[in-house]
């Protein structure tokens, strides 16, 4: 897929990436052009990837791509048709890289391109409320509600048969059929990932999208931020309730239904039909299995297998936690 | 009280509601008129009402309805003059039942009844922001403020000396005298009330309203859902502080001080002069008695009578939770 | 400084002031005219002030004003210079009189002296989206843009290079150089500050503001309200993720990140470099040191200290706390 959002300054000739990355050094054979930059998994020849953990190794060690933004421990993983590109602090690297491939995608400024709805095609299309603004290439599928004050920025794509909200923002985001916007939403903004700098955190660039699944709810006063690298998923007939925060890169099964003021911290994956109590918390880069039910108020810190109750801070099987608390 | 924002369709014959229910094969004697669904207490002679759970026998005994959906096994608790439709499913039953009575009630889409404030006859009454809307039938008291890009929807009732803030979306709502409502709120949008549905939940009818309390104060960013059969109420002179969440059927006593960030799930009832600290959780269908006091970040999850002080999670006397936390 | 944001209506003689506390019958030599009133620390000659708690004496020994409201067993600590005004309840009464100098302070009603963007000079000096407003007063820096919707109140500084999303609202805040504002945030409205009286709560004046320091970022939906006689500050280079609520009073250092959902109560101090995970929250009138990891979900009830890592609800070392719940 094409990115819709994120416009591809590319390509690149490695020599200027190596400049970039302090790695003018680096002897290279030919000064080859670079299309683009991508994980391990999706990376194609001509591609730069990065590589910065061990728990990737077995994805490293089959990549397509023809550089590689990694360690000296790690660079051995990689085939011999990545050449390995070794730094200091990988992610760094790799944000600056990013960058320059997709400068658009750093800050997250208003949409200047907007126009008000009675100035666009949709006005005989959808109903719609005043002071509605569209900005450049959004797709509005048809049979679609647009409430007032709601603000579609360019190139989001919404499905047929959508209820959108009042004062709902939304960017980034690709909104599948039948789904349910309700007011003061932000879906797709960048998310809260940086890296962390005394006088000036140096923000890292969001790529990913939101895509939001048929059949879902979203409530009032929610966030979904979109995606690092990978893009934030919320399934197919999944309802969430008010004020709920889901990070960077979540993903969210199919038929869940997750109460008020839950927040879901960045990268974690949840399956299907999961049921979150209100208030409760999950942390980052966990994985909550099918069929689980995490009672309101909890804390959960590690992953939760499949068809699980858990309840508590730190979260534990339901009966354990309300039997030690009697 | 008729309810002045959901206009009851009824009444329909007691035939058409069978049919509706999949009970066409049920034997009547007389086909009338159905003229509204109500609960058991409420409900009069030519109207239906529901039962669905022993709770309720004793209100059940002496319901005025002349028709009743409920399960086999309840069934003998209605009194002769109220005729047993026994179903599998008494909620989802009840639910398609006053879909049809009240179909307006099951989505929540923009009211585009709207004009701008500057067209209404409140132009010359109320001092008012720019971009305010304002839907039909409202009405808005003497010396009221109204803030910039403020919704006030349809049927909506607001008393004298109020101040609404900007940014602001009030619907399904009674507002009485002297209540100030901070900026970006949503107030009387429906609950988080549906019937899971592997692929496509069904949403259910929400035509109680939401009922604050003269000199009340609600904070910045706060969503008040509105009832599904009965309402939420938030008594006289209780303040609510920015970000809670006050879900369906709750109901809120006077001089209530409720800190930051709080969530109160569905139909619980809170009594007079309680205190809750910020980012507690109270769960769903509990009692909270007067003068109650809830540390900060606790978690209920059962009654709490009245002058108790609780902390913690679950939250318990809040000396045993502060000796067992030394 | 003189606050640029509440107007002095000052000075009064002292003897309406008196009047005011119910102290009429007091013995004044001179009915001399009284300034202002301030803190123990910053009050000068001819300034009014109060002392209300055995915590500050050793600032009372010391203050510079001319008269202070406290009470019978804390006057004696005053200097000769300071005249004791004797008085039941020393806030309410300091509440009777910042009400009387600051009249403005107490309630927050939508700013009617805003005028649209284009009818200001700042249409050829900014950047800015559709509906935006600016009241009277308003500084903006170069290089900045303004979202959609965006409202900034009156006399509201807004530095160089700063990036202010949608539907925000700020008013009574200075924002220094290169700070982002995200999508839908209130910046700047009164605290949860009040006295509780049945029937009809007494809310007391804020006269501080918000200060935000260079750097730094504000997520979506987060709320910072202003402070009532001292400042709510955000240090340099700080970022909040979203749905965070920021009360009055609150300091927060520099180089801090907060995740989203995380809650801080009135008056709290924190340090540089602290870390505070998601829905995390911290009590009111605490001191957090510099480089304190706070883990998400946590509840903190007391002090930390510096170079401390807590979590837990109430909050403790962090090794114990994981070590107990294993």
């Amino acid at each position: 897929m094409i990115n819709p959002f994120f416009k591809n300054n590319g390509p690149f000739n490695i020599s200027d990436i190596l400049l970039l990355i302090n790695l003018d050094d680096f002897k290279i054979v030919d000064d080859q052009e670079i299309i683009d930059i991508k994980d391990l998994f999706t990376s194609k020849k001509n591609d730069i990837t990065f590589f910065h953990s061990k728990k990737y190794k077995d994805i490293a060690k089959n990549t397509k791509a023809s550089f590689c933004i990694t360690t000296e421990i790690l660079k051995d993983e990689l085939p011999k048709s990545c050449t390995p590109l070794v730094v200091e602090n990988v992610l760094v690297s790799t944000s600056l890289v990013t960058s320059k491939f997709y400068p658009s995608s750093i800050n997250d400024n208003f949409d200047y391109t907007v126009t008000d709805i009675t100035e666009t095609n949709f006005k005989d299309k959808v109903k719609y409320g005043k002071n509605v603004l569209i900005g450049d290439n959004v797709i509005l599928g048809s049979n679609c509600l647009i409430g007032h004050n709601t603000i579609i920025e360019q190139n989001v794509s919404i499905g047929d048969n959508c209820s959108i909200g009042s004062n709902v923002i939304i960017r980034n985001t690709l909104i599948n059929n039948n789904v349910t916007v309700l007011d003061n939403c932000v879906i797709g903004k960048h998310g809260f990932g940086f890296f962390p700098n005394n006088e000036n955190n140096l923000r890292y660039s969001h790529i990913g999208i939101v895509i939001i699944g048929e059949n879902s709810e979203i409530g009032c006063g929610c966030t979904i931020d979109r995606g690092s690298m990978s893009n934030t998923v919320i399934g197919k007939n999944t309802f969430l309730d008010n004020q709920i925060h889901i990070a960077h890169n979540v993903k969210i099964g199919e038929n869940s239904i997750i109460a008020g003021q839950v927040g879901i911290a960045g990268s974690s994956i949840l399956g299907n039909n999961v049921r979150i109590g209100g208030q409760a918390g999950i942390s980052g880069h966990l994985t909550i299995g099918n069929n689980v039910e995490i009672a309101g108020g909890s804390g959960v810190i590690k992953d939760i297998s499949d068809n699980s109750k858990v309840m508590g801070y730190p979260a534990k099987n339901i009966r354990d936690f309300l039997k030690d608390n009697k």
